[in-house]
């Protein structure tokens, strides 16, 4: 029967992840369509005026209008700004978050995120995913009530619940983010791998693998028609698609130019780099001079109309020389016509005649995926005029003014990503690195400008983002092409070498600035030969004993900041620290304050052979579960009326503390307290004594590198004075 | 300064690297083209001889030398049996088995697998590669010295000599040696990551990225016409091509094809659990009748002769019925022609006439990767008699038997893998349930009964290995379409779990069955409430003082086999141990005894405020290589002529111990020791009372199920009696 009811919640579990995949899948699916209804809303109203003047005016308004929904959505639930991928990679580390996994930051993410891509900023779709799956995961393990039909499913989510599991859980969420995102469940495996992988076992490969497999696989019955001639597609495929739009794999790398790749990810990295600093520069301006809300509106309604103004004045002005007629779409003619024809419709005409297409208003002002496919997969020759599809100026006099738009709109109000905007930058740039190798001789066939142009995504991704193994994929299995994978793979590593030797990676920069504790896979190089536990740890533990006066607890709580108190039995001998029973954790205390669970007896025996409890256990898994309700200042902070009679009272917290706990001598090296904080995700430990006294805790921020700076300029200084 | 060179060191790492996937891809270049060259010996040599039996009597002759051969560098190095994947997977996990990485093991494995393949035994070259890769690395970072003009590079390999660097390096050798097998890098990284990753870093990831993409690069070099219409190819790029070819991109999937996946996923399960039950049976068998070297050749031979002659006899007998026209080599005639008619010339005709092929002997008399490939792409029809291209009772005659044969080889005394063995054998049962869905009226489109021999093959590969994410990126990177992806999940996640519910997965099977000490990812569930740190200990410790004589040292390692002694400083208080300096190693000890670097001071003064040296100091890395080269008998029964005043000497033993130590308290519980030991790969770890006495150690193999069987129920006992 044991190993029935084993199966049975085993069974549970892989129905709760199937049941998020499917809930991750159908948030991207509403995404995707929404913001596609808000485009074409606008598209149509706009039609109904007749200057061009006014249809700019009236398209501009409605930019605006959705640009302040998106921002309201910010104003109302802050933790939805920006992408969510750093706080994702934050919570993963192990560091607490206020709000970050809650229904309201999921609500106005969705929402802020449709709205945001509605408005024409430079921002896409696919970043906000991974936040989403994550909030997705958190949310059903928390068991969050939402519709009575799930409930039992959701109620069997409760096997998720204690801390751990819910981590695996969110790795999980998140790949099938990436997943639903990209189509690229491997991708998404490999990069909750490489972001999130401060700890990780088999089982959670298995459950990430499983959640990234079921919303493929979801996509994959909505939308039959994609895989095979029969079967009807429920949904719009071109939802689903990648970003990317599948490629022929008739296309072929020569070794030359993989020379030519590795190139163009050096520049990449160069110019990653340069961005990554950029935002640095930028969000200290922010920080100094956008701190307000309205400030904040005005800044989300200025780059909405610098980046609508610049495109639209950038299209008219190059109305003399960028009309250009457009190429028959005769299959015959192309060598994949199947990968080019579809995208030729997407060519526009703005003011052009007929049967014309603008080059830059084409790349301006269609949506960030539709550009994206045309320098994807448009070759190089007009096979109408045999110039180039997109001449150099007009490449030039997008990537240009589109790099300051990223750099401006990265980090502004709204909730939102940007991945596609840097693919398409690359992608810009990388075909025009392209057309310049043919105008050098490059032999014609080695001259498609499409791979190139892939290359230059892969190459300014890599140089921001800094990802190599999870991009290799994720560029593979978007692209659909294996013969890809070398080259992405060199690009990606020359772009990852290059910028790391200016900035780190973009996400570890927001971490940085936002100044999460976030434990990097190694302590720096300096610390490791000259400080040891004993100089990392804070000296005075404030311990409590097992059975413990409420007075004191209560005290305790209000004078000190700590998280972890350990259970320290009274000591017979003067110098010695007595027995230690286990660890506690602050919540808990909070907890077992408020439900004034409290025992009388007069005399308390603190000795460790005696297992009489003095006071009645309360329900452990309830307990967790208000804890789990606890907002964080109330944690930091607590309230609790108490009646003078109560405050002579006594609480036995053995039955609430932790008996399994972590320790390490005082002179253990820094390399080994960063293995057991990163390995085992642990946010204290305790330091022991040679005497094994329990003389000190290292909680997480003290293994951050600026407090370890600190604490070996006072031994510095200490050693010096000594001397002197 | 200081920065340069940290920089010159972690690109000499890089270099190091690079070069280890260099000499794994020759090697396996080196491994393809000899046991192709020595078939083709074979072939010529047979063909001397007229009458068919002649023929027959010579190629088996030949075969049975080939055999012999291979058997020998077994009997040389028996470490070098098997595929080592198992062994591998147990070094990763930390447990060390002598000599599996030793150059004489490499050398034995090379030339074996060489000689297992050409004796047209149903093994594999794929599963031996991933340990030849292990090997390369390893010898690589202990700088064993090859050839002059490479020992600067590999001086500078010695910034891997430390014991988790070493590792990792080797994590990134398998992880190459999967690359060169199957062209499949990002498949590599997976295996390596699902099968040994006990203890994970980013830095690993990078570091087996990397080293895939080496290989991977190397290949493409070398094969430069491979990848497009430019370059010449320095190597025959046949002997590049991973097992399967690649696969038109045109081949679709519908939806109500993922259901019979799904079924032969399940049946796949079934099949590899029946297999390794049976394996399970023969390695019993095995291990009381073939005990003896003689012994072991005649089943060497045996089976040689069993293989080559039922082989033989069912293409023969078949004549019959199984001569068949084959098809016209005309492109225009297939869909996919450039999949197909290469592949052709692959039919044996055998005794058939000219222009006919025998169907049985096509499969049985090929060697296994020509068979492989003749199933994964002709068409259902043949063109010229619109009759199946293998019958279905073609298909039985092969599967059945054959189905023995790896149950019978698998395990020999050969250096072998079963990869390819398992595939061809999925491959016919695949191809047989595409046809037998055809005929049950399944529309012929989706008939593609090509689709169901790939899918049977990852079923069965699946159902015996149970690998899921890396074999998925395998089969995908193999076959070279990224729509095969979701149909490979859900075949292999379905094997997975069927397999599951019968038997382990072969390797742990294996692993058990040598009895290596490897730790599972989770304790078994039954101990988890019932055990905790206390009751899986060794109680008496037997401990060391920091300043010992030298008599006690030659004592301890005498009488004990323990591994590592803490250092413990006496103690005043009579019931208490003293405080503890740090751990000292086995090894370490016999190396300083070896070093006879004694002390004779009269008066030693065992004070821990006393940082004053009693023996001079070592030099502690030459101390590491020595503990290196020694083997595991000196370590374990080390003899040390000592004089008799050497005894009353005195050792310092404070600068080659360990100071930084890992405890736990008794009441910890079993996941938690179980996390500690995996996350940070331990040996030992030190038990605290909870009055703080070092009270027990905890080694890998108190976590092994049986020792933690045979304590619960001691236990259980002991509670019993005390009831009664």
């Amino acid at each position: 029967i044991l190993r029935w009811q084993t199966r049975k919640r085993s069974l549970l579990r892989w129905l709760v992840i199937f049941f998020i995949a499917i809930v991750i899948e159908t948030l991207y699916l509403f995404i995707s369509y929404s913001s596609a209804t808000l485009v074409t809303f606008r598209t149509t109203f706009t039609l109904q005026f007749q200057s061009g003047w006014s249809k700019y005016v009236i398209k501009l308004i409605l930019s605006c209008l959705y640009a302040v929904i998106a921002f309201l959505m910010v104003y109302l639930v802050p933790a939805s700004a920006g992408s969510g991928i750093p706080e994702t990679k934050a919570f993963l580390n192990g560091i607490r978050i206020p709000d970050i996994q809650s229904l309201s930051t999921l609500t106005a993410k969705v929402f802020g995120t449709i709205f945001a891509v509605a408005a024409g900023l430079p921002v896409g779709k696919y970043g906000p995913m991974i936040h989403i799956g994550s909030i997705v995961a958190a949310c059903t393990s928390r068991r969050a009530r939402l519709i009575r039909p799930v409930d039992r499913l959701l109620e069997a989510a409760r096997v998720f619940s204690n801390h751990s599991e819910r981590r695996d859980l969110v790795v999980a969420g998140a790949a099938a983010g990436v997943t639903a995102a990209f189509a690229a469940p491997i991708g998404g495996l490999l990069l909750a791998w490489e972001e999130g992988s401060s700890y990780w076992s088999l089982k959670v490969t298995w459950r990430v693998f499983f959640c990234a497999t079921g919303t493929l696989l979801f996509t994959y019955l909505l939308a039959g028609s994609r895989m095979g001639p029969a079967g009807a597609s429920l949904v719009d495929p071109s939802y689903m698609q990648s970003y990317a739009g599948s490629f022929s794999t008739g296309i072929r790398v020569a070794n030359e130019d993989l020379l030519l790749f590795v190139g163009m990810g050096v520049l990449g990295g160069i110019l990653g780099a340069a961005f990554n600093a950029l935002h640095w520069h930028m969000s200290r301006l922010r920080h100094s001079y956008v701190c307000t809300w309205p400030r904040r509106l005005m800044e989300v309604l200025g780059v909405t109309v610098v980046v609508s103004t610049v495109g639209f004045l950038a299209s008219f002005l190059s109305e003399s020389w960028a009309c250009r007629p457009v190429p028959p779409a005769e299959p015959s003619l192309y060598e994949d016509a199947a990968y080019v024809v579809p995208y030729l419709d997407k060519l526009l005409p703005l003011t052009c005649g007929p049967g014309h297409y603008n080059e830059v208003a084409s790349l301006y002002l269609n949506d960030g995926v539709s550009a994206l496919r045309l320098l994807f997969h448009l070759p190089r020759l007009n096979l109408s005029d045999d110039k180039p599809m997109f001449s150099l100026h007009a490449l030039a006099l997008f990537a240009g003014p589109y790099f300051l738009f990223l750099v401006l709109a990265f980090g502004v109000s709204v909730p939102s990503g940007f991945f596609v905007p840097q693919l398409l930058l690359g992608a810009a740039l990388g075909r025009m690195a392209g057309q310049v190798v043919v105008v050098f001789g490059h032999p014609t066939y080695l001259g498609q400008v499409r791979v190139f142009a892939i290359m230059g995504s892969a190459a300014f991704v890599g140089g921001i983002t800094r990802m190599v193994p999870s991009m290799t994929v994720i560029m593979l299995e978007a692209t659909g092409n294996l013969f890809f994978l070398l080259p992405f793979a060199l690009v990606l590593l020359s772009a990852h070498w290059v910028g790391d030797l200016f900035t780190p990676s973009i996400y570890d920069m927001i971490i940085e600035i936002k100044g999460y504790p976030f434990l990097r896979p190694d302590p720096p190089k300096w610390a490791l030969a000259q400080l040891r536990a004993r100089d990392l740890m804070t000296p005075q533990v404030v311990s409590l004993r097992p059975i413990e006066t409420v007075k004191r607890v209560q005290e305790v709580l209000c004078t000190t900041g700590h998280n972890m108190f350990p259970l320290l039995y009274p000591s017979s001998h003067p110098t010695r620290s007595g027995a230690l029973f286990g660890t506690i954790m602050r919540e808990t205390l909070v907890v077992l304050l408020q439900a004034a669970n409290f025992s009388s007896t007069a005399s308390v025996n603190n000795d460790p052979d005696n297992p009489e409890l003095a006071s009645p256990v309360l329900d452990f898994a309830q307990l967790l579960e208000s804890a789990a309700r606890l907002s964080s200042r109330v944690i930091a902070q607590p309230v609790i009326p108490l009646t003078p009679e109560d405050e002579s009272k006594w609480m036995d917290l053995r039955p609430y503390s932790n008996p399994s706990v972590y320790f390490v001598t005082e002179d253990s090296s820094v390399t080994k307290v960063y293995r057991l904080f990163r390995g085992l995700g642990l946010r204290h430990l305790l330091v022991l004594s040679i005497e094994r006294d329990v003389c000190g805790v290292i909680a997480r921020h003290d293994l951050m590198p600026n407090s370890m700076e600190s604490k070996l300029r006072k031994i510095k200084a200490c050693k010096n004075a000594s001397k002197a």
